[in-house]
């Protein structure tokens, strides 16, 4: 069990110095990060409950944590047994005089409240309606820089999921039958099973299998798709399990049928890439943006940055992508125990995809150490 | 296609006639309602890129839609071909800038801007530091009535959608081994695979199957898990398949092995309930909230009405869970080709389950149509 209780107080000390009397979290990572309070598996469509606005975890200066919720997410939704101090939204009241209520236990004058980036405009023009008076502020001041830097129990987490997605991809290279019919989509679910089975709670965000080659000239929009496998294509992978409420991180290209010279070529460039950038990831010594320019510079002295085209990685956690970023602009130093991926790629529409991702923790000189240990050289699907 | 342009001008007199002068909304139902913007499927832990909160769609009563999107998502994710209005964040650019520039293409003066209720509050808050003038109000003042009738062509999609729903259970009826070690885990992916290959585009919601018996004792909390099947148990199913956009929403109890006495008549019970729902979704005849008094006093003559611990049903169609509802202080009067789930339920914990749900279209004096022309006895799974 993590300290929370040491977390708290590392949570109020952060609100102190930046003036902040009461965290308001909607359910989500930051509220787990503090008081063990698990977000479920999302849904894709809107599921509505009376006041479910009020949903969300309250942690003032001297009072709290307190969890609200309406009384259907209560009786049907809670895990059985847990010890948060749970107020409930009768399903006739009026959630803003209960919110109102709520906040009368905290500070007698609150100044500054800080809510979830992504807590629903909802609940945030709720707050202001009810309390007009407070500023309000956003939590990822307070609580993402507590999170950057993992504590030994959550690099743990995040090794056993890394073990699972080993497992998992393992298994459906072995499952992969091209020109059999089998789709893009096929794969995608194959793979969300494999998870499960090897002990994920599901995946941490949709789990992505697209091919690119000459038959595909969608732009850069990648997405498990009904397209059959087809030899001639790259056959990229970007998934993931979840673990614990923690997020893994992972990807590599295949080739389906014979790869050009070009595609060997790429291939070991993108992996020269992530060499470079894992080797990088040492306590102290370089920035975030620093190391994504160290491995860029690798693709670009290849002749190909024109196609990577995005971030060489990011901090991961709890969430799936959070800070800091290997990315221009980040001029955070990394930190011993920061966790990363790194994650450098070339995609050519029309041509081919060749990838790789893995999720890495910042070492000493030696570099950074791999949470996932499948093989990086070129598969071949034949 | 719907028509677009039709919707997005009953829009605009909504928004006149509220005195709104400019739509902000997140990714999600209302953007597809009135532009065809489809939202992917979520993902459990966030995924963020810079600006990401800017994302969302802009409809002013003289100008838009448009669209603003962040560039890795108008690189990598939205869909190729796309004929809306689509304005890219450059990676390095200020979010808030922008949005200052695109409000400057709306009205002179923005009086009022109602924003999607689930945007996210650092979405909203930007815009109260861009616009201290602007009075902020919920997007689903405007939008939600227009969404509440459905067209025939959503209609069509939901039938699609129930089709889909009664092949998966078929089978995975078929794939039900108690007593064998197979997990409510293992059949809910399964669920999953099997919407999917009959033409879903994936779940509405998560999908949940759970056994509720002597060995159960969980309150009501109701969640897939990896408890093995056993004979003794109900096991009751919540899931829908999702088609274009729209969401389906079914439900069933089987019995794992004999069922008591009191089972087969606490099973018959609630489809009565049921059939007195379905039988009064008339158009103009009775209240949202009539109707749910209507089933819950079956449930409640025949003994169990403390168990039955929820609304009779919802609005669905775009979301899962939409207006009206069929609960108490609802009082809509039901309009023809109103969509409802009718879904009365006894759970009692440490004993069993019995539920039963389809998707009801409110029709004239005959009553409801059912989307899904599943089995209604009660199954024995030996």
């Amino acid at each position: 069990m993590p300290n929370y209780q040491q977390r708290i107080e590392r949570a109020r000390a952060a609100m102190e110095r930046l003036g902040i009397d009461l965290l308001y979290l909607a359910p989500g990572a930051n509220a787990q990060y503090l008081t063990s309070w698990r977000r479920n598996r999302p849904h894709f469509g809107n599921v509505n409950y009376p006041g479910g606005w009020i949903q969300g975890m309250f942690l003032g200066l001297h009072a709290g944590p307190l969890l609200a919720v309406p009384r259907m997410v209560a009786d049907f939704d809670l895990e059985p047994g847990t010890d948060l101090d749970v107020r409930v939204l009768p399903d006739r009241a009026d959630p803003a005089a209960f919110l109102n209520t709520l906040l009368e236990e905290f500070e007698p004058r609150l100044g500054a409240v800080a809510v979830e980036n992504r807590a629903w405009s909802e609940q945030v023009l709720a707050l202001r309606n009810v309390r007009p008076d407070v500023e309000v502020r956003l939590a990822s001041e307070v609580v993402a820089p507590l999170r950057m830097v993992k504590e030994p129990e959550e690099l743990d987490t995040l090794r056993q999921a890394g073990r699972i997605v080993d497992q998992a991809m393992t298994e459906v290279v072995g499952f992969l039958r091209p020109d059999s019919g089998q789709t893009e989509l096929d794969v995608a679910y194959e793979i969300d099973r494999l998870m499960v089975e090897h002990g994920a709670d599901g995946a941490s965000f949709v789990t992505n299998v697209w091919q690119m080659g000459p038959g595909e000239m969608r732009a850069l929009a990648m997405k498990a798709s009904r397209r059959p496998l087809e030899r001639g294509n790259s056959l990229s992978f970007d998934f993931g399990s979840t673990l614990g409420g923690y997020c893994y991180d992972f990807g590599r290209s295949v080739f389906l049928g014979e790869p050009s010279a070009e595609y060997v070529r790429v291939h070991a460039l993108v992996m020269s890439a992530a060499e470079i950038g894992i080797a990088a990831l040492q306590d102290g010594k370089h920035t975030a943006e620093q190391v994504n320019a160290l491995a860029r510079e690798v693709i670009e002295n290849g002749g190909y940055g024109e196609w990577f085209r995005h971030r060489l990685g990011h901090g991961i956690g709890l969430d799936v992508h959070e800070p800091p970023y290997l990315d221009r602009g980040d001029t955070s130093m990394l930190k011993r125990d920061m966790c990363f991926t790194v994650e450098p790629s070339v995609f050519i529409p029309g041509r081919f995809g060749a990838r790789t991702e893995d999720v890495v923790v910042v070492g000493d000189t030696a570099g950074g150490r791999l949470l996932t240990e499948y093989r990086r050289d070129l598969q071949v699907i034949s």
